[in-house]
């Protein structure tokens, strides 16, 4: 059989090393000719798919594909929230069509759950039209909320390690600056991505795994509300006359945060008002047994692309994931998602790259284990620490600078020339 | 004369250098045991010398003290806002009466405009009590605010260049994610530190001086208005599809932005909402000429700790004007301030130390100058660049880590013992 193309997409939010796993595809096709021709990146995931808009990534030098390694997010071929939702026949028809166009015989898809989900029924779909495609999943997601909760399909995913590692870090210099501080500003708020699924607040305990700073984590699954929080961090006040809190941006402040507007109706909503500054409102209407007041602050997406902050550990995974995708393509075939499992017969952490059949991945759910909350609701238990520890490696990722300035792959900005008529993807028609 | 103490104190909100103008004092201090007894860090700057709390830097191990080259922030001996203020004859006569009671023949004040002034206001008061106290300024600021307003008392401070490389690769690695995930996240705003002084804002061009990012930075001093940053930022989402926003935390957002009460009253302070805030929800108010929303987030005091990014050239200065102070005080006497000045000579960046009167840099007033802003009021000129770009160094700093976390200094609290009645600062009293 003739080389067949490789289509390469991202989905969702980006990580710091959601790069690695597209390095991992580039360099193990091209070490393939026998079995694979050209390697497209989707621009903008799948939209780019539907657009006909492919990246020509063969067309970049082998060093830029290199310094992806280093270069956090998804600036490189980008990556979108576009949903190919059930029943969306005609985007999905769409997609086939434009695989068979360029005669692409394997799919790749970095992404969450509903990524896996969707590559599947794309292969499906493909092979029922007379396209022999093999898709196969990449893991990807800070939330490292893919999986199962057993962690047999999974240990964890690619980009949780750095984004833990960030809050290690961060974590322990706010812990400078608010115990150098306290007087002045003796609460310091700090709002974590991740929703209703706490593993990212839960890795501010790796900042201080001894337990010694005035650290409360507030998780979403705690079930905690704004008035126990506001108790609790007046009593560390009381012990310790500062305290530094992570609360996760889907913490439920209730009513008491509401903003209202002139009927008095509700004007909340995370959009408009962040967690952080509810609670730092919140906190600033008691009485504390301390001078000053709670300053809050809102990390955003650097938590996904501090490529200083990157773990080593993550960084090699994420290569090594996507490596092992293609590998599953070429010996395999359909219907996998590429996988990392974890040796636990021995105390020193080991992984080794797995598969699992992605429709098993997409119908399976990843939560924080109880267990791991511990019972005073604001802190998490050290087997936690235990999981989540190697997971943010040792030493600093060397990122390369040029004038002071990190040097981030710029791949070659070639595209495949369009052969099908103009598309506008479902969601975006009128 | 016999060897006579020392006290180091810090003021204002901390950098991620302020340690390394503290290590400079206490290194160079301990190479003159002919003149130079003990040195004492003010717990919590003035504060701690209000209540006679004095940490015996003598007793950390020369170790201990050189990890304070890599630890930001204030958490060694810790500072305040506490303010000497005029007319608070007591607590002056009390610091004098502390410095009388450990034989403290030298005074270091780490800090910006004000702290200068008390530096000089207590070295006064003390040599009219008969006590010989030489008072020595150490300029500290992420502002860069400190000095005059055309750079020949001082030509930047220690502080200002690590948050200003801060920004650099805050900004690059927010463009990566904005530039790959624009279909869905097409605006970015960033709020940055200042208030009144736009350096830091203006930092976020060093990202870019090739301009080349779709980027959109607001001064306080830019003087526009929230009607004018959504025009722009909607013009810049015709032309570019994405925009990224960094705007000053003291950036005017007039009425539109105000949340109001069941009255009708505006509800709006700084301290209940952030600009970011503010700004992402009236640009979601607007009409896009692209799919998505804007988002926005706060970096808050992570701007000035975050060690991985200081800058090599500022925790070099940030040391060698805290040696350069103790030199002063012992060669020069009372009433400067170390200082930095750049050789404007040739093109290579090159800094000598040198001192300025402290009633001289207590009268002074640094703006940023208005021909440094860009004509069209979002941007800064390459004069800002060509003065900023130096600052923020090279290449990254080594910061040593165990098991994976930073490693920061802890010095030995081990405090002078008191020998004085207890004093309640003026400030906290009933």
């Amino acid at each position: 059989m003739p080389p067949r193309n490789v289509v390469v997409a991202q989905s969702g939010g980006p990580t710091c090393v959601i790069n690695n796993s597209l390095r991992g595809i580039i360099e193990t096709a091209r070490r393939r000719p026998d079995k694979i021709g050209k390697v497209y990146g989707g621009r903008f995931g799948i939209e780019g798919v539907l657009k006909e808009e492919l990246i020509d990534l063969s067309a970049s030098p082998a060093e830029e594909v290199a310094l992806l390694r280093t270069s956090p997010a998804a600036g490189s071929i980008g990556t979108c929230r576009y949903k190919l939702k059930e029943g969306q026949d005609q985007d999905f028809a769409r997609v086939v069509e434009v695989f068979k166009a360029h005669d692409v015989g394997y799919f790749f898809y970095i992404g969450g759950n509903d990524s896996q989900d969707t590559a599947h029924k794309v292969s499906v779909l493909a092979n029922e039209h007379g396209l022999d495609l093999v898709a196969v999943g990449v893991p990807k997601t800070i939330d490292n909320d893919l999986g199962d909760a057993a962690f047999t399909l999974l240990d964890h995913s690619p980009g949780y390690g750095s984004v833990a590692r960030y809050y290690a870090h961060y974590v322990r210099q706010a812990n400078e600056e608010n115990a150098g501080s306290c007087p002045a500003d003796p609460v310091l708020v700090i709002q974590a991505m991740g929703r209703k699924i706490g593993y990212i607040p839960a890795a501010a305990r790796l900042a201080d795994p001894a337990r010694e700073m005035p650290l409360q984590i507030y998780l979403t699954e705690s079930g905690l509300s704004l008035q126990q929080l506001g108790e609790n961090v007046v009593r560390q006040l009381e012990s310790d006359g500062r305290c530094i809190v992570v609360v996760s941006e889907g913490f439920d402040v209730g009513e008491v945060g509401n903003v209202r507007d002139n009927f008095g109706h509700v004007q909340f909503s995370s959009s408009q008002q962040t967690v952080a500054q509810v609670v730092v409102n919140y906190l600033n209407t008691l009485k504390f047994p301390v001078p000053g007041k709670a300053r809050g602050q809102v990390p955003g997406t650097d938590q996904r692309n501090a490529i200083a902050y990157a773990s080593s550990v993550d960084l090699d995974e994420a290569y090594g994931v996507g490596c092992h995708a293609v590998e599953i393509a070429l010996n395999e075939g359909n219907g996998w998602m590429a996988t990392i499992l974890r040796d636990r017969s021995g105390s020193a952490y080991n992984v080794r790259y797995d598969k699992a059949p992605l429709d098993k991945v997409a119908n399976s759910e990843r939560f924080f284990p109880k267990e791991w909350l511990a019972p005073n609701g604001i802190d998490v238990t050290d087997d936690f620490v235990e999981y989540a520890r190697p997971l943010i490696g040792e030493d600093w990722v060397s990122v390369p600078t040029v004038a002071g300035l990190p040097r981030f792959a710029r791949l070659a900005q070639v595209f495949a020339p369009k052969k099908l008529p103009e598309y506008v993807p479902q969601t975006y028609r009128k």
